[in-house]
């Protein structure tokens, strides 16, 4: 019931506020024997850790993780992992103005009402902060898939920032990790650093979509209803603060396709089963079909910025607000890290549960 | 861990298969002294079932409810209700070629390498016929929330059917009850009729989209990141079987605003804080701001079709599949109030869940 | 969370009160291909159903279990399994008095207060007949084991009912289905046949204890804290009605043991490592050894009886009650089936748990 | 799911070894506003802390908590609170034996087999270390239930150690805190520090009883079955390592009475409903009926002790084990104030859960 918990077998629970002592990840289910260490994990974190660029937050946190239990000898125990981070740089000077007035669009409002206990020095679990605790789980779990199953890559990259696409037919993988915002089309990179630059320098922020693929998921994983593979991944993803939409496959655009355009046909390749097309995005009645699992989802724009908007104090009065501070002029690059973390968690989550339940696939093709 | 149940503590386990003798949902958690009874739930399931029109599967299905426990004397007693439906109209001849044929898009094929053991006559957990369960834990849920709290409306309809959107100046929610699509837009109801029959006719089908509105939802219902209201209405959408996507508010849309344009500015109304817009869906850092909830889900189209798709045998070979039968030309069309429930399921749940943890909202506006 | 559920993947849900239609368990989490029928699970209820001799109470309940979901052709689907029971026998006239006054040592009291809607015609969920539920699901649970990981057996008796213990010398398991009470122990069974009958004639109950013992469980099954196999078999027996404690292995005793006598020594044998002893219960650290899973627990008497006892009424008032009805004298002996049903559920659990987060034991000896 | 998690509302997940770099416990779900700081939450680990006298371990360990996340100027967030705690005194040295040899009664040997990674220098989660975290947690819970709730106390204490019982006669609850056994027979006191002087002069250990009331706690709290008030105090303390057994009221004791002896009679007293006796501990139905709430468990000898006991090796060689080093000759003295801090989160939790589902008490006596 927990409601900082994510996740059935592999089961993370965060913890943690922007400018508190620490955050970090209580990860129960791990398989034991899996080797990792600090630096396995601290690679992902490395990818998602604040300024370092002009594009990101100028908040300097080193995000370095420590492994305060469930790891004897560079393997795990298979009891609780506990994934520490300390916050390091939390300039509370920039907060003041924030005590006592909401940001239009942001947490501090709700957050406020519902608690009554808010620490205006920053976003508290609302905070992006809190991510940093998904990445390093994500880690954990990558290591755990690689070490006990095998075969299955994870990638995210951002495909949209503010009304800008990529374009589908430049997509190149390897040029995901040439580039500040870790897309696959080098022209886009290039075009948003401009688009981004004037934003940014006006004060202004934008949104993004990000897509995560993950393949060599073997068929099988999911249920058919409720533990849907594709509920449990629009689960994670909309779980990460800022996020407003989840696509799995042709996603929105499935409404606008016939049954016919729609359903991707099977064809029986050498290997096995093949499929012609992915609108399915790699899901059938929320099980895994074994083509990549694709996800999309949207990210709104910070609503910390520069510019004017109107808004009241907590004594209820009307006033204007500017948010001055250090803040992501696009929070969605920084998301994409994440996304990959909170697919790796869910895909060990379904390998365990999958194992659990069935032990391995009950049906055969050609047998 | 449930695989087949949903919410936190107002909880929701449903069975059945559309085939065997009976489906329905176990619901726990539901507080006491609710009036309700089986004419109550009725209501909604009656808008849920099928062949009432040219538009949805001919199965004939009463979709009489049965309540076998935890009401007594027209009130819940706080303990299991049982929700029973017996399925009446399981006409298995027409489903002969599904046996050895995996339909392409459909959970045939997963399902079967999953478990190995597949009633070919239906869909079994992945059949339509499942969210009837759903319809009847939501009515319980609405009896529920107009009970214990109050005040709130919960609406869906649908906004789009294959390329043809809605046009939102046109909406009058009045309409909604008036046409077989459970459309605000009088107009598209009648483009969709002509739309949709010629479809039927030539053995296809589409997808939709469906938006459902929650208002009078109280401000701080949810909580900053896994537990967010958003996240557990995306859960629930997303778990309802054909859906591919699900948006909160601006959705998708959000990507392309900046912040400034994003950010829902606060006025000092007379009756407390008021919001100029609503891209936030009425959901700010996972909690709700007492603005109306949005949300829109798309669903893909059947897959069942007459048009002619490749596919494999279970044996391995490659052949063809033309799937006759009965099925929903447009199954968003019975989507609208399996999301309603859904919703309602969502908001109970964090209705209890907030009197659980919180009690009352802690912060004031003003005080 | 749900407050009727039991088990972490193999999960219970019952529902259903003792005077409405039917009663039932959601089994949700079996895996796929098991064969079961309702004969099979039939055989396990026959061994609870009330009215088989003058020892159980006199209420005709042929508790004839139907299979509504998750079985296609005499196997598991992997999907829930929905187990129904009707209630035959409400014979309602015997609970005319308890409508207004609280029969002492029973649940009306509490279940009043808390739910302020309580069916007098009988316990609600307090009573026995709930328990017919958990039989029926640990017959699935039985058949899923014997099925999926097979050699093991779980034998319930009784070893003590009021003052009166077995002797344990006399112990012979063969004699268990050779009385009414299920004991192993032939003189027992006279003396207690004696000393029942008396008790019962005179409106009076007793109490008793039941012990559950699991053979052939594999090492390795459980977790060292909160999951451990102790736990959830304490959990599992102390979830029964009328149950007022759990043992495991010594039990209450090993406070009275030095660590010296409680230390079973293990010693080399030629099929592997075996013990000179079994303080344990099979479990240490909460984990199985591979000896025999030992528990024990302690069912209070039935409170509905012909003995007059002072109580008070809703509106408040002083005075006296004699319940009269069809009442258990010793409910401990129906108790039997319930706890093996309980420890079945338990075993089965655990080892889909750990066959999901371990696959197989990852220690070795002598290797 | 997690296999190191506790409580529905207010719940508890543990984590960290014995000589690992520290150990915590991540409580979510705690209710905001309660004022708490780390002094607090000390003063219940100061009673828990090893090293004191010479009846516990002489392990030094200042078990100093620190509060991560969670508070913020002196009261709780309502997001999840991080207690953290270093371990200090690990001496290594003591430990080499038994990297090799199996302690028998000791979770050595199924945790290798489980897990194969195991810390040899500490038990790693069975040690009872991990109870340093439960006893931070139940502070927490202490300070919710004072700050939300109020009125409700919590004692622990000793009853038995070895074969020695205390006199009930001779109780007096000031004595408690007097005494290193935490037991409130001053004469007990005396006869059990011969008594275990010379247990531990020898190398050995023994057993004991605790016994944990809780009163002030209002009717209504639990449920009829599964999520029953007992069940989640069974369960609890069973969880806790060396727990052999829990007793609810008269516990196993229940067995020897008859119906009339064992019913609690009730009479309306000046102040509402009063209880002529309290066999039912507090509970009936599992749910609370506003008398004390009281419950037993029995702890068994530590088995790390001095006197030689045959053994096997891993590498499955027969053997003998003395086991030096630094323990507890009874560690049921240190589970007193563990206890206390379970039965406090099991309140709590309840507390929230009841106020979740139900609100208030919805039956009244005498309205």
């Amino acid at each position: 019931m927990s409601m900082n918990s994510f996740g059935h077998l592999f089961r993370v629970t965060t913890w943690g506020e922007s400018h508190g002592p620490a955050l970090g990840a209580t990860v129960d289910g791990c398989p034991p024997n899996v080797p990792v260490d600090e630096a396995m994990i601290q690679t992902w974190l490395d990818k998602r850790k604040p300024g370092q660029n002009k594009y990101t937050t100028q908040r300097q946190e080193p995000d370095q993780v420590e492994i305060l239990s469930g790891v004897y000898q560079g393997k795990t125990t298979g009891t609780p992992v506990q994934l520490m981070i300390k916050n390091v740089d939390q300039r509370s000077k920039d907060y003041g103005d924030i005590a006592e007035k909401f940001r239009p669009g942001h947490a501090d409002y709700t957050y406020h009402l519902k608690y009554g206990n808010r620490d205006p020095r920053g976003g508290g679990r609302s905070s992006a902060r809190e991510t940093a605790a998904r990445v390093a789980a994500g880690g954990l779990a990558r290591a755990a898939i690689d070490s006990v199953f095998g075969g299955i890559k994870i990638k995210g990259y951002m495909v949209q920032m503010g009304p800008h696409q990529i374009t589908r037919e430049n997509m190149d993988m390897a040029h995901i990790d040439q580039n500040p915002f870790w897309t696959p089309d080098a022209q886009a990179a290039k075009d948003w650093a401009v688009y981004l630059d004037e934003l940014r320098k006006s004060g202004n922020s934008v949104g993004a979509i990000v897509e995560v693929v993950a393949s060599g998921v073997p068929a099988g994983l999911g249920a058919p209803v409720y533990a849907k593979l594709d509920t449990d991944i629009a689960t994670a993803m909309m779980s990460i603060n800022a996020v407003k939409a989840v696509e799995i496959g042709a996603g929105m655009s499935a409404a606008m396709l016939t049954g016919e355009q729609n359903a991707d046909e099977m064809i029986m390749g050498k290997n096995g089963p093949e499929f012609t097309s992915n609108h399915a995005g790699g899901i059938l009645g929320g099980i895994s079909t074994g083509q990549d699992i694709v996800c999309r989802f949207a990210v709104k724009p910070t609503s910390s910025i520069l510019k004017t908007r109107r808004t009241i104090t907590k004594a209820g009065e009307q006033t204007e607000i500017i948010t001055k501070g250090r803040h992501d002029p696009c929070v969605g690059i920084r998301a994409v890290p994440v996304a990959e973390a909170m697919m790796a968690c869910v895909i060990l989550d379904h390998l365990l549960l999958h194992r659990g339940q069935i032990g391995i696939n009950q049906g055969k093709i050609g047998e």
